[in-house]
């Protein structure tokens, strides 16, 4: 299959590329470098020695599956240039993970907002429209979020309202006029109302609409993955072939930031009560999932959506997993919680299409935290600790 | 009130800043004209000979209660600069019409439908962050559209999810477990799902996400408008002080277009079927529907939506009463839909809350017809044939 893959600088792109590649898989690479700019605009760096930019790429060059690349910023560049792209390329499949993904980097100033929906939401509207014009069945694997639906006190369906109950209860409509019962909701086959958390997120549920839109208007086939957190880094044999690994407050994720702190042996700080769950996956698993999903296409026309996660986890639990994984003895810290969030919710969201689709978790979750710290273990000197505390209020 | 509009110069924007200034408000403008130049780059024109947008301006600068204008595109412009506005007006109200209009517009090129997102989503999200920053207790009345919605097979509610069933019919939630019984919906809160028909009814679907975010995060407050579509012009005794009045695809809406086709002795084109049903009312009853928003706020941290119409109708309803109010015989052409939409569907929109708040309907819609097509006489050899026929498709 030849595959364009948007973000393939980047912490899930890179590994997902080298996978693709293996497979078999031609790959075509967009990628403008941001995310590397970004970190080091915060004073930080990629814990792992990653190659610089033009030596990933001339090391990629070596398969002979590898088609390219090229340096864009989709978002904010002429529409007509990602057209070009695909006219040359013709891809049975793209994918798209080159978008901002920092919920607090978006928070920071009006600024950062307005570049985050502007990357995000003209990047994938440019995109849609050179997809139509160009390669209208190709697949569109698109990383969402599970943060775009929030934390509604209902259960979580993947994407679309079901025809069943949402309450967790069973339910009757009665239609007191006729007599007959229906069992359908009345909101079924609509997409499940977002209550997205910040600019990033609400980034994704835009993207989600437009992406819906142009499924049903122009008979587009796109896969949008609400993805759950990921941590964790790729397995290999060259250093060189690590992906980055960011733990600062704006691109550092959960599991990440404690494996950073407690490696730099700091007190692993906990955002509030720690009662906030959310839904977690490994690197690895992530790559499978995406691997899927490309590989097991929806038909053309129709809008998918996959809840992408392992297991739920609340962030007192994954803290102390941390902690319990390290040989030194490293505090829980709870800091004022710089975003405005529940902090004790229901939480109950379906993922289970991926499951059925063949996804099988690689491992446990406190075996890959376990497996990261070692892994991280070599550059613990390198840590920069004032870059993780969180200086991003939201509220 | 101190009051600032967004699109002064604009089709509601002009007379409701004529209104205001006339009710005693203090009233500050902010418009870029490019109403004006895309109107003429479509090679059409205002029937209504508006005035010069300088010549405009100096007359409401004769009121006392003018406050002056300022020329910016909000959603390209650095987001500092409204800022900047803002900490100098400090308004009590913001009434935001300066956005990109029109639904074919946007869907006639990548370029068109992009610059739609960017002006409307983009400069809506700047004008939240100023607000914030500079005037957090200001009431943003904001223009949305009913096409938000779509046409889902259940009542539309005011824009949040309501406790009650939507289909409706009674319905009982039975929890079997505790044998308890429940009325409320499992949905309830939560934003109303949407289902936009095009890029530029998703910019507004984007807009209604942040506006909602930045109220329940930052305690903003905000009247969410869903308007159907207006009709008609104001009434006024001098010709300068009359709106301007758009008859071509993109921004002539379906009664407007209707009365320039039968005034210009041509068959008055229904797109499909004609059996969509939307929510009408007058230019009239829309200015008076956004004074009583902007008299009656809402609480601080409230996000507040009103779905604003007078009544909901056919096309070929509307076909048929402006057929019946002209002197001339008129004939009703069906052409293909440029549009991909439903045209036999389930349409019951809830608009109860700014009946509540005081909105008297000035006249029945025929009425209003034959006024309209009265006003337009005068000017009936200036229509422009050519500009009316769809030519822009987006299927």
């Amino acid at each position: 299959m030849k595959v364009m893959v948007l973000g393939y600088d980047g912490y899930i792109g890179f590994p997902l590329t080298q996978h693709l590649l293996k497979r078999g898989h031609e790959v075509f690479g967009v990628d403008n470098g941001s995310r590397r700019q970004r970190v080091k605009d915060l004073e930080s760096n990629s814990l792992t020695p990653i190659a610089d930019f033009y030596l990933r790429k001339s090391r990629l060059a070596s398969n002979k599956n590898w088609l390219g690349a090229t340096s864009v910023n989709i978002g904010i560049a002429n529409p007509v240039y990602l057209k070009h792209i695909l006219q040359k390329i013709k891809p049975d499949a793209i994918v798209h993970l080159a978008e901002q993904p920092s919920a607090p980097w978006s928070m920071k100033s009006p600024f950062n907002a307005s570049i985050t929906q502007q990357e995000n939401v003209l990047g994938t509207l440019h995109l849609l429209w050179a997809m139509k014009d160009e390669c209208p069945e190709a697949h569109l694997v698109k990383l969402g979020t599970m943060g775009e639906y929030g934390t509604p006190e209902c259960d979580i369906p993947e994407g679309i309202v079901p025809e069943k109950c949402l309450a967790g209860i069973d339910y009757k409509l009665s239609n007191t006029q006729s007599g007959t019962e229906e069992v359908k909701c009345p909101l079924s086959g609509l997409l499940f109302p977002r209550s997205p958390g910040s600019f990033y997120h609400l980034s994704k549920v835009h993207d989600t609409h437009n992406i819906h839109f142009a499924c049903n208007n122009w008979g587009l086939r796109s896969t949008d993955i609400m993805q759950g957190v990921v941590f964790g880094l790729n397995e290999c044999k060259n250093e060189l072939d690590l992906t980055r690994f960011d733990y600062d407050e704006c691109f550092g994720t959960a599991i990440n930031r404690f494996c950073a702190q407690a490696l730099a042996d700091i007190p692993l700080t906990v955002y509030g009560s720690g009662n906030q769950t959310r839904g977690f996956l490994p690197l690895k698993d992530s790559i499978q999932c995406l691997t899927i999903a490309l590989e097991k296409p929806p038909e053309l026309g129709e809008y998918r959506t996959l809840n992408q996660f392992e297991s739920i986890y609340s962030i007192n639990d994954l803290a102390d997993m941390v902690a319990k994984s390290c040989e030194l003895t490293v505090s829980i810290q709870h800091l004022d919680n710089p975003r405005k969030e529940a902090e004790k919710h229901y939480y109950n969201p379906d993922h289970d299409k991926l499951f059925k689709m063949g996804y099988k978790p690689t491992t446990d979750i406190e075996g890959e935290i376990i497996k990261l710290l070692c892994a991280l273990r070599p550059y613990k000197d390198l840590i920069k600790k004032h870059v993780i505390m969180p200086r991003i209020n939201w509220r």
